[in-house]
Formats: structure tokens, C-alpha cells, sequence
């Protein structure tokens, strides 16, 4: 039994991420404004302070951070921030200092999206954010001490999203959130090392 | 015969795309120090001020951005923040500007590079960018109208940098960078869209 904290832990995908670790592993659940801790992984000492509270842990699990969704002729370089802040660093952010406070053989596990390769309208951030954070799992990975592993779940819609978001979506293949969810039970209990999970 | 400018021109790659395009083309150069104008990447306000300067142009070509090399333990989020105002906010900003200020059938080609598939030590912030680029790419270009294009270069270290990035390349093959150029004239010069030549 791990002791696994999930950032994001209320949202539709970090429900069934705690539901499927929480089968087998002591779970924590961290949010913006909900869960057992409030973290703002925008803010590094945000962050931080999270590891400082719940202490040494064998597995971190983000499954938060927004994008900008908007047509690119009028995105401003303001709302493209916006998307690089959030998402992008803001998982960053969990994994640099996770590094620091995860046991031996510990593991982060971020989250991407589809749209890194399968684009839509609209979703130019979001194609960005998403082949970034894969980037950077790849790139983290083979610098990590002690054991540790990092990777990322690339999920495409879920269905229990597409009354939200389907529109953006239209034909495009979703599958149910218990799917995704099984991959970062894949990241978190299985011992490979940067690689990203498709749900696609 | 177009019109195209060149961000980053004085530099090793830039010189080889100066050089390639100048072939057949009129060639205007920028950078941030050098070049015919002079602009700042990271500044939204100073791109704009570079295309109300030059005019409307068939072709920008963007090989200028800065990454983070550093150790992955001792990277900070103000460090790796850097890179991805640089070599990533950088080049979207011009992107962004940029589909206002082409001509019709105009091109905009930015540079990413191998790390973000081949990561090296002290590459993670590198690596990220890259990938972004690369997934920027991929995600603007089925929303740019009037038959705008919008394509990246991933080249791997150049021959002619080995002097000074080599160390942390060692077992890598590098190539010419002229070889690199051609991948640029490609992007110009070609009809596709949303691709990454990879020069490695």
C-alpha cells in the first residue's frame, strides 16, 4: 500500500483516478478549493507548502490546469500565457518539487490530452500544453534520482465530459473515465519510466 | 520571387536560412542586437512595432528563443519560466502578429529542435519547448486562413556548433547546417502545413 496524493482530486477525471488508486493505496486529494489540502500548483510556494503539510509520499498525481480554448486570429498573447501557466507550469511546478519529497521509487504523473496530436479548433493552446507536458516527461525523466519515475496520461474526451465539451469535439472517438483512470494506475504501480500513456 | 524576413538571422542557423533563402528571394533580417530591425521575441508590443515597420511579407522564418540548460534537481520555476517566455512565448507571439501581416498563401516557419524527442541531460526545459513549438505548430495550423501556413524545423545539434554545445550532445550525430537551412526552404517554399521537418 502507497501513500499517493491526487491535485485535482475533484474533478472528472480525479475522481475516478482516487476511486481506482483508492482500491489498492492510502490516497490524499489536494484542489483549488476542494479535497483534504488546497494547493494552487500556479504558485510555487503553493506547492511547497503542500509538500510540507502532507509530507514524504510515494506517488504525486496532478490532474489539473486550465487552457485557453478560443479561435486563433484573436488570441492574445495574454490568454496564451494563461494556458503556459497553468497546465504547463503548473504541473511543472508539482514535479520540481515533488522531486525533493517523493520516497525512493516514488512517481509523478501529469496529465496531457489528445489535442497534442489530434488538433481542433480553437485548441491551439491547448495542442501546445499538451505536446509540452509530454516533452517535458520525456525530457525530467532521465534526470531523476533514486528510483524516481515520472510520465504522463494523455487522455482524449472523456464521456462524462461531452455534455461541456463534445462540441469542440464532434467526432472524435471519447472513451469512459475509467479508462483514462487505469492509466495512472499504470504510471503509479507499473516501473516504467517518461513515457506518456495514450487514451486514444 | 517573395518577400520573407528572418528572426534570428545572425545567428548560426539563421545565417544558413539567410543564406538558402537569399537565393531566390528578397531576404530582410531581424534580431535582437543585429539584422536590419531590431526586435524582442518575449515582447508582444515590439513584434507588432516589427510588422508595422516592414510591412506585409510572403514568409517569416523565426530561429532565434532561449532555453534553461541546468540540472533538473536545481531547477527553479523562474528559471524554466525563462525558456518558455523565450524560444516558446517568443515565437507564438510572432505567429500571433504574424497571420495578420502575411499575404495571402504567406508562411510562417518557427524552429524547435530533437530534444524534444531525444533528451539529453540538463535538456528539460528543452525539451518542453520544443515540443510545444512543435504542438503549436500542429494545433494552429488548421485554424490560419486565407491560405496561411504554419510549419517547425526540429534540427539536432549543427556541425558548426559542436565548439560550443558538444559536451552535452556527446554520441549524437549533428549535420551540417546547411542541411538544417534546406528544411526552412522546404517549409517556405513547399505547400504543407502543420509539419515538423525534422533535420535528424
Amino acid at each position: 500500500m502507497k501513500k499517493i496524493i491526487v491535485i485535482g482530486a475533484s474533478g472528472t477525471l480525479g475522481k475516478a483516478i482516487v476511486e481506482q488508486l483508492g482500491l489498492r493505496h492510502e490516497v490524499l486529494t489536494a484542489g483549488r478549493n476542494s479535497g483534504q489540502y488546497q494547493v494552487r500548483i500556479e504558485d510555487p510556494a503553493s506547492v511547497e507548502a503542500l509538500f510540507q503539510q502532507v509530507g514524504k509520499v510515494d506517488g504525486v498525481v496532478v490532474a489539473a490546469g486550465d487552457v485557453h480554448f478560443g479561435a486563433l486570429a484573436e488570441m492574445t498573447a495574454e490568454q496564451f500565457q494563461s494556458g503556459l501557466a497553468s497546465k504547463l507550469m503548473g504541473q511543472v511546478n508539482v514535479a520540481l518539487a515533488a522531486q525533493k519529497h517523493l520516497y525512493d521509487g516514488g512517481s509523478i504523473t501529469l496529465t496531457s490530452g489528445s489535442l497534442s496530436a489530434q488538433p481542433i479548433r480553437f485548441g491551439a493552446n491547448a495542442s501546445t500544453v499538451n505536446a509540452a507536458v509530454d516533452g517535458f516527461v520525456l525530457g525530467a525523466a532521465i534526470e531523476l534520482p533514486r528510483g524516481l519515475r515520472i510520465n504522463s496520461v494523455s487522455p482524449t474526451l472523456v464521456d462524462e465530459s461531452v455534455d461541456v465539451y463534445g462540441a469542440y469535439f464532434y467526432g472524435m472517438e471519447t472513451v469512459p473515465v475509467k479508462r483514462a483512470a487505469l492509466a495512472y494506475s499504470r504510471s503509479v504501480e507499473g516501473a516504467e519510466n517518461g513515457k506518456t500513456y495514450r487514451v486514444w
